[in-house]
């Protein structure tokens, strides 16, 4: 093995240049992962178009990237979980395991996380990573690389939808079709859904939603969703909402279309913070409207639908490039958003 | 007994008649009740004020008044729970008992209820009423009626804290301390918290959450509320926010003061119904934001409390008329906030 | 419309004779339905040859049957959510929709339920039968009626999952393959669990487990249960076990398979109510161990998943018999377990 | 400081020698700690007089005691949330903070953590010892050392009484009151209980229990506990049991007199493991039998109510001891259970 690897590195703004950098050694419970496939996750987009999400300021060099997949190739001294040769799916965040929110079981509110591709942390867009073996999960031989990588966007619905109870029989709203939106959808159904309505604005991404098996789809430019949601729940509104798009009038109409008692699961962060939401339906319709960040203790049960054919990931994957066409896998997932749904980068 | 009662009829906006109308015959599951204490409630203050609460209408002739409590006088045929002279407190609705939402637990969304003082339902501002007696409970000696009236109250901010599975250990913040902010307090220490802050405009409510055991207060005319939490929580923010206000600013002040994975219960119904929130300390804060409406199986919980003498709702009533006051009463807690809490009707 | 029906009546252990009987008239909110199919209960034996089950004691005659479908024919005055001609599935029991139990969503606790063919109520082996018509629901036209009539054991399976609050990516093993362990599997299935291992002493309901998407089968008759569950969960333990068969060792075993942490779900009632269990694993292990009796707001989710196609309840039918056949139907599935797995009697 | 402090260990069985050990040196995220008191718990009593608890061996030379306090007399280099002179309770196990049961919140079940005083690992009988920080509470002024050692107990009844998820206005029934059936009295009335009643042998226990909120007591040794229960609860059996007492019998008198939807707590261990308990009550009385292995996340919440004054931890201590009399202290602790509720070793 060589002792430096490639690198696709953020330089500025919407450039990325590859570098040979080092390849990093495993601590003892760590293990050295040979990259083979990453994902392109919108928030990857947004910090190389903005430079930014939020308080998150990218200072270059950086490197983005952290829905991924790959074989381990080294394992620290003390590693018992993990061979070389593992074919493995890495969870991007390594909570501290030490602080309240840690120790009651919420780790994705953990102050002193470390995760890809969230500055100042560097992402996986290169060729070996080191990484906590606790967090990085073995997959079935069946399973592509691919496929893999997309644990990491699969874990958020799968998480939206754990922390939502949801149960079977009772009828779903998926505002936004992206990758998001679509692993949503199916979580949903791989915990026993049936009645599922997916929006969006692009009908590739229906189409996708409605191959995956929801059962009415809504294009919101050619229809009112408000009113095609009452026509389909015959007046009486959906039990869970789930906001994927990010948009603000989609937020502010999760509590026109939910049900009393029903639940909004806020999964999409809008461009602006401040949305006007009708109180008095949530206090008059009693109902729960729940933020999702992130997603802890997800992994498993991931890998495992993964593993079982339950979900299908595969089918998500529209366009594929290189680690050396990393900036233009970028400036792709950027640009095409009606022609595409999910861009990896494989190695 | 006289075949007439006396009823405090709304017979108009802003007034009130005493007329004589027959004292009703219960059926064979419900009891007759000769009504002893009758608390005035926000909505009835509204209601007699403005004529309407949303879609709510009143159309006079109607009668105000659903906190109350009473001495049983006849039985129906059926009745098993209850006897001639017991006293007791009354929950004011009576769910369906067939529809989902009674189905499963939560009949406070049962479409089909009938309510008390709720257009266009009678409440109970008169000597009889006939009641379900499967929702008439009986209080114990030592409980006076005024008191006792006051379960209904205390029911909503029992459930609130309820809905909220507030924890010991934990920071509450209770924005408005009005009956609902007060019940809400002693709800949260009864159930064993111990750091509790209380927010009001008035000092005399502010002065009473303190003796009921708010560890500390902060007048919002005063001081800035978000910047005073931040400092007694050492920036941290609290785990629970309760609005019982029902204030524009003090709804969108929620999600600003609790910390991350932390509850906002909406117990208030703001004047208008679009408030601005932001959503993105919802999304990235992970917190649950519950809507209250009511509340459901709350009062036997509430009556053993009161029995037991684990909250403190005598000291809350700071005047009291008589039936044939009540249009004053009405006027009194309507005009004199400052001065006043809670304002009962007695008999 | 004839006046008289045909009705199965046990006159004495073991003895089921056809007997003409009054058509019974709905009342007001109940609906009068044509049975199609009723699907033979290991209770309606166990009753058939005991003569008891329980407290619960036969007094001939008697009728048997509450596992049913059928088509609406008449309706009552103040119902709204059925027609004539609406093919239905009902749910056995009333509850009294005001006790303690039923007001929080525990109705199948209710004291005061009325359940078809449990002493002293009468079932539904006979052609017409009245019922509310809240717990009447209808099925989608792809289902046949056979498949509807088990709704009602499938509820046992989804509630008892539904009770464990299981979660996809976990290790499940149900004890006993029988019709109750069969619609366990598949209610586990539909909520997303991929590794499940069932138990039986006979090949063709193991067979069975296998085709509905048991991964692992074990024969307690050729295997040790305990000792391959531990190879095949590699030393750990199943998060959830199941007790379908209502033995006393296989209840034994429950708490020597399961993980820490994990939950132990008794559904079947063992022959003798004393069984000697390890509390010190209950204890130490920190298990949940769960009762399950019958269930309750199952039947919307239940009547989904079928009409979805997501469970297949047909392929459970082994044997059919005709009304004047029920005598023989119930013999049969008494003397027949080896051979058979649901017997049903259409009509 | 000196180099050497003052230990307390047991050398065999029954046998305690006084040895001066270096004082241990505190990690960068330790603290070393001035131990001011330790409690004597029943599982040291146990080690000490029969040389095991299960699988649990002492291989002496060994050091007992895990309820303690102290004073911070050292930090490590990153610890920043104590400072040199902050008196503090110590929560005894430090978790791996990285498997599946510490990363979802039940940390008590880590298979790896290290627990003071179970074997191997030594105890607190001693005069310093090193700590992790985060797993060190500051106390509040008023509250003394003895009672902070006595945080440790209070968790196991906090702990219980916060899995049960008890709520106010339902009746619990508690068998024993030790230390660990008094503090979970305790922790019932702090969480708004009302109705308890506490079981025992020993009278002095009984009114202690009396002192501290129980509405009822029975004496085993003087009344039927089942019948009495029953008596109080006009024949509707308890909400709740908590066995506390390890006993057999009390054991299988959990399911007898808990009612129907109850929950079944098991705290104390049995000196057999294998319990004949009545499955059919499990099963069609749909209890909730759970476990109890220590807690997690209990401390924050119970050093609160204890420097808030809402739990009595003074008035459990009836004898004290001196390190030097450690050995005393456990023999005296093993021989006057009926004179003695809890014993200290103050230094």
């Amino acid at each position: 093995m060589a002792d430096t690897m490639k690198v696709a590195v953020m330089t500025g703004i919407g450039q990325i240049e590859i570098e040979e950098r080092p390849i990093p050694i495993p601590k003892e419970d760590e293990v050295l992962i040979r990259i083979k496939s990453v994902g392109v996750c919108g928030s990857d987009v947004h910090y190389f178009v903005e430079g930014k999400i939020g308080d998150y300021i990218v200072k270059p060099p950086f490197i983005l990237g952290h829905e991924c997949s790959g074989e381990v190739v080294e394992i620290g001294s003390r590693v018992e979980n993990l061979q070389p040769g593992d074919r493995v799916t890495m969870e991007p965040g390594i909570p501290c395991g030490k602080c309240d929110y840690c120790r009651s079981g919420r780790y994705n509110l953990c102050p002193n996380v470390v995760f890809w591709a969230t500055p100042p942390v560097d992402g996986v867009f290169c060729e070996y990573v080191t990484h906590s073996a606790s967090f990085t999960y073995p997959i079935a031989p069946e399973v592509s690389f691919e496929e893999a990588a997309l644990v990491e966007p699969l874990s958020v619905g799968f998480y939206a939808s754990g922390r939502a109870k949801v149960e079977p029989g009772r009828v779903a709203l998926i505002l936004g079709s992206g990758p998001i939106g679509l692993v949503t959808l199916e979580s949903l159904i791989a915990r026993g859904l049936t009645q599922i309505i997916s929006v969006d604005i692009f009908d590739l991404r229906l189409q996708k939603a409605k191959e995956l098996g929801a059962r009415w789809v809504i294009n919101a430019k050619e229809e009112e969703v408000t009113q095609r949601v009452k026509e389909i729940t015959q007046g009486r509104g959906v039990d869970y909402v789930f906001e994927t798009a990010g948009g603000v009038s989609t937020t502010q109409s999760t509590v026109e279309v939910v049900k009393k008692g029903g639940k909004v699961v806020l999964v999409g962060l809008p461009s602006q913070s401040r949305v006007e939401l009708d109180v008095i339906k949530i206090i008059d319709g009693e109902l729960d409207v729940l933020g999702i960040f992130r997603y802890a203790n997800t992994y498993p049960g991931c890998v495992d639908l993964l593993n079982a054919g339950r979900v299908d990931l595969a089918s998500l994957i529209t366009h594929r490039f290189s680690l050396e066409e990393t900036g233009e896998a970028l400036k792709f997932a950027h640009e095409h958003k009606a022609e595409s749904i999910k861009v990896v980068v494989n190695l």
